[in-house]
């Protein structure tokens, strides 16, 4: 792949990045005419189409691989002239970017990221996770490390125990008295408006289901974001599962209680990150490290 | 489309909904083998392929047709139950699909739905609106009504305006004085680090260039979660634009310093919604004007 210029480098990942030729123009401040010339150059050196010219833009299969191969050279570039004392200010700062699961991106993500040593210059671009499809973004190089709770190293890929989210089944005071007749009790559940995140999230069901011993019949409502969610327990809309860290200050205000203090469910969560040698990537992974320490239930 | 039975509906409808026949034989209570029996006939009965037998199952253009049938039908024969006196506390609510802006999520629109009369039954299905996707989302039928920034509305939707919110420039103290030199100035943010919320996200971008009349060349944070988002700010790892209800209490907790205090950014919202006759729609609608009209900035 030596053949590829950096400068084309830069170019396709400037257009898959911004979604089409006309914003990855502006981003790099050329005509469309010459962007496109060099995805043609970048395209006649691969013998290869790279990019699929949809709305927005996509890369092939082939264009996944020549991106994987630019960010690598990318960050192991910028890390290099770090390290030999060429990082002026000016520089411009290499972008991590990551999958995150909803929750751990509204509880704890967020503090590890700012408490990586200031003198990196690293920007974050930060993926939601769905389950499913972290393992392929980890794959293609579109991130380079994952909060997930899938334990299986993708190949090329370390994957590391960060400890458990322990969710807490809650609802609010008034959904209680209106659904559950008062009594915050798991068996009244069955038919009570429930909370989902997602398509994918079936934590309340799971939940629910092992509590009790059958499925439950109950009308979801879908609120997907994180925080969200937490607020939408709050207002009464539904019960459901919240992490400690969001249920705990909201069932000490009296804004939730909870249905089943002696149930909570455990998720265990990994770090899963690219085995390349990258300080940057280095110093992410020990402050995920640290602040999954106390953020997270470890194993006595 | 009468040849179509309401069991036949249903179970298009789950298998759309859980994205697969397996979770929407678990959801309906049935085999996995009926279901697939009831979507040949519905296919059969229309003379086309209504579903894509991808992971997840999506449908097909015709698909897209039948679905927004059924969830009409769905709507109108909840509410017509209802209205004979037949919602009994067993019956299925009605679930109302609505695509909202993350800001709006995470700041006003739960408060309107949790103002909803609580003797409806309904329950919501939020999705987040992406700009370009809400008016698919609205043609298609996917969902019954939207908040969103484009006034124009889509064919068999009316579109009212509900106010603006208010963004303001902020960013934490420590990253005041550690990228501005201590001084809250717009004019220092080129090359400083910036958070976007995703890759359509202009409002940082636009507002540095209407203050400053050039394009900022600066790194930019990822962080895809209004909330997050918010968090990630105080946290000083960017600057960003902020609705007025999330910057205002950091602002007055410290959290918080305003760039540029005298440059807010108005953003105008719109409630697009089919003008199919809903009691339950209705009320949605009259409970998000309520809630806009103190939550959201007003024309005088």
């Amino acid at each position: 792949m030596t053949r590829f210029t950096m400068d084309q480098l830069d170019t396709l990942r400037a257009v898959v990045d911004e979604g089409g030729f006309e914003a990855a123009a502006r981003r790099l401040h050329m005509t469309q005419s010459a962007v496109s010339q060099r995805i043609k150059q970048l395209e006649r050196a691969s013998g290869q189409v790279l990019l699929r010219r949809s709305t927005p833009v996509a890369p092939t299969a082939a264009g996944d691989v020549v991106l994987r191969y630019a960010r690598q050279v990318d960050l192991l570039a910028a890390e290099a002239l770090s390290e030999l004392g060429g990082a002026e200010p000016s520089a411009s700062p290499t972008t991590l970017a990551i999958a995150v699961n909803a929750d751990s991106s509204a509880t704890w993500f967020l503090e590890a990221l700012a408490g990586m040593p200031p003198q990196l210059p690293v920007v974050f671009d930060l993926r939601r996770a769905d389950q499913q499809h972290t393992a392929a973004l980890l794959r293609s190089g579109d991130v380079l490390a994952a909060v997930t709770s899938t334990r299986e190293a993708v190949q090329g890929c370390s994957s590391e125990a960060l400890g458990t989210m322990r969710y807490r089944a809650v609802a609010s005071p008034g959904y209680r008295d209106r659904w559950l007749g008062g009594v915050a009790d798991v068996s009244r559940l069955d038919g009570a408006p429930m909370l989902v995140f997602d398509r994918t999230d079936e934590l309340q069901h799971d939940f629910v289901r092992s509590a009790v011993g059958y499925d439950p019949r109950s009308p979801r409502h879908h609120v997907p974001a994180s925080a969200d969610f937490a607020r939408a327990a709050v207002l009464g809309l539904g019960w459901g599962m919240l992490p400690e860290a969001q249920a705990m200050p909201e069932i000490d205000a009296g804004g939730l209680v909870e249905l089943a203090p002696d149930r909570p469910v455990d998720v265990a969560l990994f770090w899963q990150r690219w085995t390349l040698g990258s300080p940057a990537l280095d110093a992410l992974t020990e402050s995920v490290r640290t602040t999954a320490r106390t953020a997270l239930h470890q194993r006595p």
